[in-house]
C-alpha cells in the first residue's frame, strides 16, 4: 500500500495530546478518522507521528505517516484530509514515501519552540498559546545557564519521573533564546527528547531569569541526576513542535 | 471626580463590538461593569472609547476614559479592573487625566493593522485572528495601489453606506504593507477613519494583490465617490486597533 508523510499544525488546547487515548480527543485519532474518511471508510488507517506531544502542547510542524489502499495525489491530500478534520488541526503538506519509512524512527532531528510572555498583563489575544510569566526575565543569565545543558548529557534531572525512555542520555544540539516584543522564546533542537525535557528545562531556566537561581545552579542540577534537583515543569500551552528532520530533506 | 484614561487589549471575537448594544456582550459594557465593581457598585460608570470597533475586530491599543468617585492609584487600576473582566479583555495601563479629557475627541491619531494570511492552508493556531486569503498576493502592486489612497480625499467609495460621519473626507497619513512569514499586514494611520474604511480598502487592495484589479483601478474607484465602485469589505477578524495618539504623548 502506498505510504504518505504529512506535516501537521494543531492547537493542542482542545486535545488530550497527540496520542490516541480513552479519556478524550487526540490529534492522532482525528487524523486516523480523517484518513479513513477520504477512502470512504473502507478500512481503518493507523497514523504514526514523529513526536508524542502532551495535552495542550501545539505543533506547527509535526510529521506523521500512514498507508492508503490506493495511490492519492499528494498535492490533493492535505485538502482532502482537512475537509474531515476539526479547524484546530490542519494538514499543511503531504508527500509519498517508501514503504518502510517511519515518521518516528527515521527522524534525525526535532525542533521545539517555547513561548514566554513577560509583560505584566496577560495577553487577551492568543490566550492558551503562551506561558504568561508576567515579570521581566534576565535573558543573558538564562542564555548563560543554557550553555551548561547543550551537548550530550544524562538528563535524569530534566525528565518526567514516569518517562519510559530506556536511557536518560540525550544530545541537545541547540538551546537558545530569542528576545521578542512581549517576551522571549526558547528554541531547542535534538535528535530526540525525553518526556517533559523541554518543559522542565524551561521551568528551570525561568528560575534563573527571575534571579532565584544562578547559571551554575543549573549545571549542578544537571549533575545531580535527580528530578527533584531541577526546577518545576513549565505549563504545556507555551510549547510548539515546529519541525521534524529526515535524512532525505 | 478624578478621570482616568486606560489602554485596552481585547479579542473582538466574543463581542458584538466595542459599543454597548442590546443584542449581546460589548467591550464597553464589560469595562463599565468592571469599573463599577471596583468601587463596590456604588455608582454606574460610563466608559467612552477612542474608536468604536465593530463585532469581531480586535484591539491591542484601544484607549478609553471614565470617572471614578474617588482617586485610585493608576498603577493598581489595571489589575483591579482585570479582576472583574473576562480574559478576552485586558486593561494594559492607566493614567490620570484632566477633567475635560476625552479619549474620543482629543485623539489626534489612530493606527490600525490588518493581518492577512496568504498560505494555502488555513491556520490551526490563532483562528479568528487573521483573514485567511489562501493565495499569494502581489504586494508590490498593492503598495502601488495604496499610494493613490494616501492623503486627503473624499472616501465615499470606501465608507459603509450606513456610515454616520458628516463628511466623507479624511486624510490618510499612512497606508503601507509589511510582508510577513505567512502573509502580510496592512498598516493604516489617520486622525480618524470612516466606518468600514480600512476593511473596504483592504478588500479592494486584495483584488489588486490577486491580479483582478490594477493599481489604477483603485485610483478610479476613489474618484467615482460611489461605494459600489470599490471592492468588497474584508472580514472583521483580521483588523486590530493598535494605537491611539494624544497631543500630550
Amino acid at each position: 500500500m502506498p505510504r504518505y508523510c504529512i506535516t501537521v499544525e494543531y492547537d493542542g488546547g482542545d486535545f488530550v495530546g497527540w496520542q490516541r487515548q480513552d479519556n478524550g480527543p487526540s490529534v492522532q485519532a482525528a487524523l486516523e478518522q480523517a484518513a479513513s474518511a477520504i477512502i470512504g471508510g473502507r478500512m481503518a488507517v493507523a497514523v504514526q507521528g514523529a513526536g508524542r506531544t502532551d495535552a495542550g502542547v501545539h505543533a506547527t510542524g509535526q510529521a506523521a505517516h500512514f498507508d492508503l489502499p490506493d495511490a492519492f495525489d499528494p498535492d490533493r491530500l492535505p485538502l482532502a484530509l482537512n475537509a474531515h478534520l476539526p479547524d484546530t488541526v490542519r494538514v499543511l503538506s503531504a508527500r509519498g514515501v517508501d514503504d518502510d519509512f517511519s515518521a518516528r524512527f527515521d527522524a534525525i532531528g526535532r525542533a521545539y519552540r517555547y513561548r514566554i510572555v513577560t509583560r505584566r498583563i496577560a495577553p487577551a489575544l492568543g490566550r492558551g498559546l503562551v506561558w504568561h510569566v508576567g515579570q521581566p526575565l534576565d535573558h543573558l543569565a538564562m542564555t548563560e545557564a543554557a550553555q551548561h545543558l547543550i551537548g550530550r548529557h544524562d538528563f535524569t534531572s530534566f525528565r518526567a519521573t514516569h518517562c519510559q525512555a530506556q536511557s536518560p542520555v540525550r544530545t541537545l544540539d541547540t538551546l537558545r533564546l530569542e528576545v521578542e516584543d512581549d517576551g522571549l522564546s526558547l528554541i531547542a533542537e535534538a535528535r530526540s527528547f525525553l518526556h517533559h525535557q523541554i518543559r522542565n528545562i524551561t521551568g528551570t531556566l525561568v528560575l534563573v531569569g527571575r534571579g532565584k537561581w544562578t547559571p551554575l545552579d543549573v549545571r549542578d542540577a544537571l549533575a545531580a541526576q535527580d528530578r527533584s534537583a531541577a526546577g518545576p515543569t513549565a505549563p504545556p500551552q507555551g510549547l510548539y513542535l515546529t519541525r521534524v528532520d529526515y535524512p532525505q530533506d
